[in-house]
């Protein structure tokens, strides 16, 4: 897939302005007081995950890096920059010509992530920096948030596929996140067509209620889908009597149904009594899928019950009760003078609470012998050398502004699936808990306290 | 602002993808059938509030009726349908001359609503309904559930302004959109540029503590910023000691500082700290904006402390706990017939739960004789006619294919400030309570039982 096609016919010529208005007065103010150019380093972390959840899923890279590349100020923003004095003229004239031309570090897409965690790692100068805070917390809070759900839905989901289905539920353009973050969490498609067309995940549908109601009766709104889409199709058989519907659509069918979809009422004894009778009338291969209100605990529930796939929508585009991840973008460490090779000095905010970690980050996932993770381990200065077995998290995305990484989903997808099946079995309970491995913390002289632990 | 302007640099050249896949398989199996063209009413509804809530905002109107205009299937879409085999040739052929040439009438944009209210009624064939189902639904679920918690928000901020801060904490677009729901429901402004390019939302900032941090001191910071931004600007006084950055920035100024900004800690001990020591040093016109996880009850319960604007952002965006109404698009009536002038006949799901209410509406609010609303009066057939005092509540937006509607979000805006002002006083209370005023049915024969009232 190509970055010009990955637009497509709903191209978004500029990301320059899915910014804060902020950024660009801090720009004008530094570029003014000569501190514009100063070496900065941003990192974008989260000091928790949300209450409860054992791990969280890092989502948005591909975006974020399309989002980089449509990042340049065109003659209509500067135009409203000016009118509205955002900006002065010397500060439109260095907009202009912008173009990121800094390093990016990050987690890669689908990996696992922990509190403080440095998801990406932004190296330029610091109005480069800065003006990329909002859009690049937009897009990771949120696909890291539908992700992190999505993934809890797949894994007590097992075998069984997830479609996503919550387009209609969240934003319209939130939805295609959605459904491209969903799909590399491990759901198997989508009822997005633009998340079709733009990121090829796979898409699915049923049937509604209202093409049963357009009809004179259930057979002739049944006799219509199966000639238009053949028996595979899947019915929906929950709009006046579920027996007699799949009666119906077996009869219709010779036995060959495709599926059939529950879309209401007690879904494990419906889903019983349905394949019941589906086997009595000799249709032991029309698969149920249901849907309903699904989250990760109801997909658990069902798991006893003869269901053969989950669609889940809701629940997933809003995060299953955390819609956002929390992330934060922090100036960490930046040079006193504005020559290019002055030192990096580490800073952080000191007062009361939201404290963060000064320093440029390493970031290292330790395993035991058995592959197992068994801690996160976050440094200033160099990764310690050793025997040990780790991973190092952060991967080169970006070098002197040329985006170095363009994968296609399924590259993500499969590392998701690795990186969650190498984690404790503690990951898979859906009770309450704290994260499943520690994060610790290492400087050049050692241990350092973790300041993201929670207060006891 | 013309319809044009109103997409401007992000402008999206169709929506007509940002449709579930089963609408389009729906059409197929109808035009098919020889259904497709029948007589059809949709409506767009909520059965219940979020938990607790008095009442809901309605918000997205403009955006629906722009993607609607912009709904069109061009002929990367339509390679895309065919290649996937989610329509064959000849739906292909009808999507590709698709215009929708019916009728819609709506709650307009800012009104408030109630469980049952019929938000949209969509007047056309099957076909030309049935596939605006996920795009109408998308736009209203979201900009309606951050405008219903906006205008608590700014209920209980009263006279002291709202700044809308969030658009970090979720998808990049669906920022641009809560910043106009929150605009409507009576936000004074946001950080989001791109909402005041598109929408001419006005535009605010303030700074980050990345500003203050990336200076050798907070004196040499404060200089900066006010030397570019002038001494009306808002100084971020939390990163080190707000004291002493509260004494600098007053001393920078000459007591003319515009506003210092919290950020973290006891919001109203700080406040109230800040005020006393801003007095004391002269500065008695310094504003203090506050901003950290700020919420409608964290807002009430600053209502004491000397504060003089809030920076609203997760609790906003996420719709304060509820970041989706739960709309559902239904069919409701349908010829039995493509006689275009054939009889509607009401139609609704009936097998246990999620039932609806079939047949075309038309829905009033009634008053007393003090201006208070007392009812949502919703019915099928004509409205009741008496001396009571109702105001209708759906208004043509589209005629005939053509957008009757098409106002700034001022008028939105003073029309939901008036709306909310006609409600009973308990609308104000942020405790959980049910609706502020019942909903009811009439037909033609009386009144009918509320199939959305909780079951006792």
């Amino acid at each position: 897939m190509s970055l010009s096609s990955a637009w497509g016919p709903t191209r978004v010529p500029t990301t320059a302005l899915l910014t804060d208005h902020y950024e660009l007065t801090m720009l004008r103010a530094a570029l003014q007081a000569g501190t514009a150019n100063r070496h900065s380093v941003f990192e974008l972390f989260g000091r928790r995950l949300p209450p409860g959840r054992r791990y969280g899923v890092v989502c948005g890279v591909g975006r974020a890096l399309r989002a980089l590349r449509a990042f340049h100020f065109d003659e209509e923003s500067l135009r409203f920059l000016l009118d509205t004095d955002v900006v002065d003229q010397p500060t439109a004239d260095w907009l202009a010509d912008f173009r990121f031309s800094g390093d990016i570090w990050g987690y890669p897409e689908g990996e696992i992530y922990f509190p403080g965690s440095p998801l990406l790692v932004v190296d330029s100068t610091f109005a480069e920096g800065v003006i990329l805070e909002t859009v690049l917390l937009s897009i990771y809070n949120h696909d890291s948030a539908i992700a992190s759900a999505a993934s809890r839905m797949t894994a007590m989901a097992g075998d069984r596929p997830c479609i996503e289905m919550g387009s209609r539920r969240t934003q319209e353009l939130a939805a295609v996140a959605a459904a491209r973050a969903a799909y590399i969490a491990g759901f198997e498609a989508t009822s997005n067509l633009e998340a079709g067309r733009r990121y090829h995940v796979p898409t699915r549908g049923t049937s509604a209620h209202s093409f049963t109601l357009l009809h004179g009766d259930e057979t002739e709104a049944f006799r219509a889908q199966i000639a238009a889409l053949g028996t595979d199709t899947t019915l929906l058989v929950d709009t006046y009597d579920v027996t007699n519907a799949v009666r119906t659509g077996v009869e219709l069918t010779d036995g060959k149904l495709g599926a059939v979809r529950l879309d209401s009422g007690d879904l494990a004894l419906l889903a019983t009594q349905v394949r019941a009778l589906l086997d009595s009338l000799g249709a032991t291969q029309t698969k149920i899928i249901v849907t309903s209100d699904l989250d990760e605990w109801n997909i658990a529930a069902l798991s006893g019950a003869p269901v053969d796939g989950y669609g889940v929508g809701t629940a997933l585009v809003t995060g299953s009760g955390h819609p956002t991840c929390g992330f934060v973008y922090k100036l960490v460490a930046r040079a006193d003078t504005d020559d290019p090779g002055a030192p990096l000095v580490s800073v952080a905010k000191k007062s009361t609470d939201k404290v963060s970690v000064g320093g440029r980050k390493f970031a290292l996932r330790r395993f035991n012998d058995r592959g197992v993770a068994e801690l996160e381990l976050i440094g200033i200065g160099a990764p310690p050398v050793g025997d040990h077995n780790d991973r190092e998290l952060l991967v080169p995305l970006v070098q002197g502004g040329e985006i170095l990484v363009e994968e296609d989903l399924a590259a993500a997808r499969e590392r998701h699936r690795r990186s969650r099946a190498e984690l404790p079995l503690e990951a898979w309970k859906m009770s309450r808990g704290e994260p499943v491995i520690d994060t610790a913390y290492l400087d050049e002289h050692g241990s350092l306290d973790n300041p993201y632990a929670p207060k006891l």
